[in-house]
């Protein structure tokens, strides 16, 4: 497998989604795709797919396609899925529950080790099985212990800036971020996904506005 | 104002985020910013600046900069943020109300009528102020009186298909998705911002899987 620091992310940004796309096949038992098919599914062109998978050493055969579950095992490896790297939930209000209930983590390459809030009503309460919410003065410790490699971030912005701060310098490089503060631009070597739900609201009214 | 049929959509996505900023700036009482600020804060360059807001018709001054208030405003009307445009949210389950609760759809261009649900243990129920989570059966006449033109799918991929076809039937053409269902696929006329929270969650996990 040959990986490549020169991929760029629109290219990757690819990825999840032929790994959705692959596993929906694979649980239908589909066996093999050529590449005209799986380009119609992602709505992309066919060779912008033999470019994509090309990109990470092929795994096509001339004439033959795609194998599914082989394409769809090579993908999650890519991108890291059979890890299990701890995380931390930062924020238990509806949102931050929400996200801990509806996210499978360990299908996606983290595994959620502990939660932690300031609202001290729900401080000791159970998120969900296993995780109790945790008192925010607790996360040093807890992180050192645990070796917290990500935080997941249901904060506002007004809060996020000081709990990032703390856990940049416990080492935390890694936030997938639903505040709106912009971690990037303090924290240039933390990897940042940021996930801003108003903008693709936003996005869909300007295209009903824009559609007559 | 000008409006084009040819903005290109990575344009238009970078709409809100200019909106955001521009809010928080407003909020922190800056009355002026350059291209050069501007850019810095988007982490795009300043001829990019000024070239994303010729394509709405300009709005700077040379030597000036931007009116922070009076870029806002121009901004909020090319989103079309000042319409309340009725919606649906299908779906109360833990996502779909931490989605009710944490969006303020009146600030973005929406307003949320009502809200259905399958099960009947929720049904009857209050979603919050002014909204009983509604049986699904009264989806038709709930729309037609209400004149639905979005709503927001907070369901899994397997009961969407059906509902949306209810939906599409009734001539509800806006969807905010975070199914993975793939509405465009079916109906290509339709506007449709998919939402797919566990491809940047993956997208995260490559990025820190290949950073070593």
């Amino acid at each position: 497998m040959s990986k490549s620091d020169s991929i760029s992310m629109s290219v990757i940004r690819r990825l999840p989604r032929y790994y959705r796309f692959l596993s929906e096949l694979d649980e239908q038992h589909v066996e093999r795709i050529s590449s005209n098919r799986l380009a119609q599914i992602m709505h992309v062109t066919a060779s912008q797919v033999r470019q994509d998978l090309n990109c990470f050493g092929g795994f096509g055969q001339q004439g033959y396609g795609y194998s599914v579950g082989q394409l769809r095992l090579e993908i999650q490896n890519i991108l890291g899925l059979n890890s299990r790297r701890p995380a931390v939930l930062i924020g238990a209000g509806n949102f931050g529950t929400a996200i801990a209930h509806h996210i499978d983590f360990e299908k996606l390459g983290f595994s959620l080790a502990g939660c932690f809030e300031t609202d001290e009503g729900k401080i000791g309460s159970r998120l969900m099985d296993g995780i109790i919410i945790r008192n925010e003065a607790e996360l040093e410790s807890f992180c050192r212990e645990q070796k917290i490699e990500a935080a997941f971030l249901c904060i506002p912005k007004q809060t996020a800036e000081s709990v990032i701060g703390r856990l940049y310098r416990l080492g935390v490089r890694c936030y997938w971020n639903f505040s709106h503060y912009d971690i990037a631009a303090k924290y240039p070597d933390a990897i940042v996904e940021n996930v801003h739900l108003n903008d693709t609201l936003m996005t869909l009214s300007y295209r009903i506005t824009n559609s007559n």
